[in-house]
């Protein structure tokens, strides 16, 4: 199932508009981290028209790290050209090696994502605007990446079929790519090991460092076994 | 130059996204029909952002034969199916065969394009969508439009390339198409002619009549010179 992702959205309009634009294409999983102005809202729902149930059934997350949790691939749309070593997909590519258990994501209108964001995702998802004039509108940029998702999804007006997604799941040479909880889970341990350890010793670079790690490890498409084995090598490691 | 029309519009925030939308993907003409709230429109201006020049510089009109008038292929954007005789172009093909002196345009928010208006295109133009929810956002309409046309108008940041246009004006076997205005001379002389020798014997008949024999003239794609042969022909006919 393809998840839309909306990350510190600010103003409920987009989120409703955003909405309605993803079930005329036949998505209908919304997720939201952080909305700006709180959950419920009032905006959102007035804005969604025909596709209410999509804003009464959106899942709200703290963080971003949960929200993913269960997707195995996970874009990150940018308008600015980011230095960061991460596949780029553009928008009209998208079908190339689709991920059916994945997930877009989208930054808060004004800011767009972080680089911390941006560390959690596999590619950055690009949609080729006039150089002149690149700031889409959030639920404009929602509506077009759906507008070319549907030709692909195994859904139909909602309806996800499970038969179909299955048999698309996302595997490298060595096996199926281990769900993102598992891999943040890596992160959350290397992090707190190399913390105790005095890893950081200039406290303005570590999230920098640890974008750095995040992006390494991500790019190496670990199935759930290689990401067990990286546990244990650190335990192994940090023994005393 | 491809132009963006809307049709009797009725939200100035639509009319200011929809340009947004244009600005963002190199499109600049945009041309308004009887706006529901008049003109200029607050609204607009505001929702517009970093778009502002093509509300201030977008042209309005009384009537859409007015707007179509230098135009030589008009796409009618439609959600639902119309039982009309005309080509039926599908968003994702639009680049195959597309006329450069072309404009496409867009319906009220809440009862999209009459069989009038379709009566003065060309071809109509669909955006596949859910059928549980096939009701577009008139700006994300528009996105989605201008989003595919991105790559074959010779257009880069709204500055229109004449030279490539000039070698891409559509041609039948016979000759370059007639301009708008032309055709719809044609149909008004036509229509006045057969009011005078009370063809339309039913009144209640009279617009569904219009609209087939307009449809039936627009279908032959007559080059001028077939347009002032249709004249002849009408002129000679109604002699006493």
């Amino acid at each position: 199932m393809v998840s839309i992702v909306l990350v510190r959205p600010q103003m409920g309009e987009n989120i409703g508009a955003a909405a309605r634009a993803m079930f005329n294409f036949g998505l209908s999983d919304l997720r939201i981290v952080s909305p700006r102005d709180g959950w419920p809202n009032e905006q959102a729902l007035a804005m969604s028209a025909g596709a209410k149930h999509l804003i009464e059934s959106a899942k709200i997350y703290d963080n971003l790290k949960d929200a993913l949790a269960d997707k195995q691939f996970v874009y990150a749309t940018t308008a600015r050209n980011r230095e960061v070593e991460k596949q780029v997909v553009v928008l009209q590519d998208i079908k190339q090696d689709f991920v059916q258990n994945s997930a877009i994501i989208f930054g808060p209108e004004r800011t767009g994502l972080t680089n911390e964001d941006i560390s959690l995702c596999d590619a950055i998802l690009t949609i080729p605007v006039n150089p002149e004039y690149p700031s889409l509108n959030l639920a404009q940029a929602v509506a077009l990446v759906c507008y070319e998702l549907s030709t692909v999804i195994p859904a139909k007006a909602g309806i996800q079929n499970e038969v179909v997604m299955d048999s698309s799941l996302r595997w490298n040479d060595d096996g199926e790519i281990a769900e993102k909880a598992k891999l943040y889970h890596l992160f959350d341990f290397l992090e707190s090991e190399l913390e105790k350890r005095n890893f950081w010793q200039v406290p303005q670079k570590k999230e920098k460092m640890c974008n750095n790690i995040r992006n390494m490890l991500t790019k190496a498409e670990l199935t759930e076994q290689e990401v067990n084995t990286m546990f244990g090598i650190i335990r192994n490691l940090t023994e005393r």
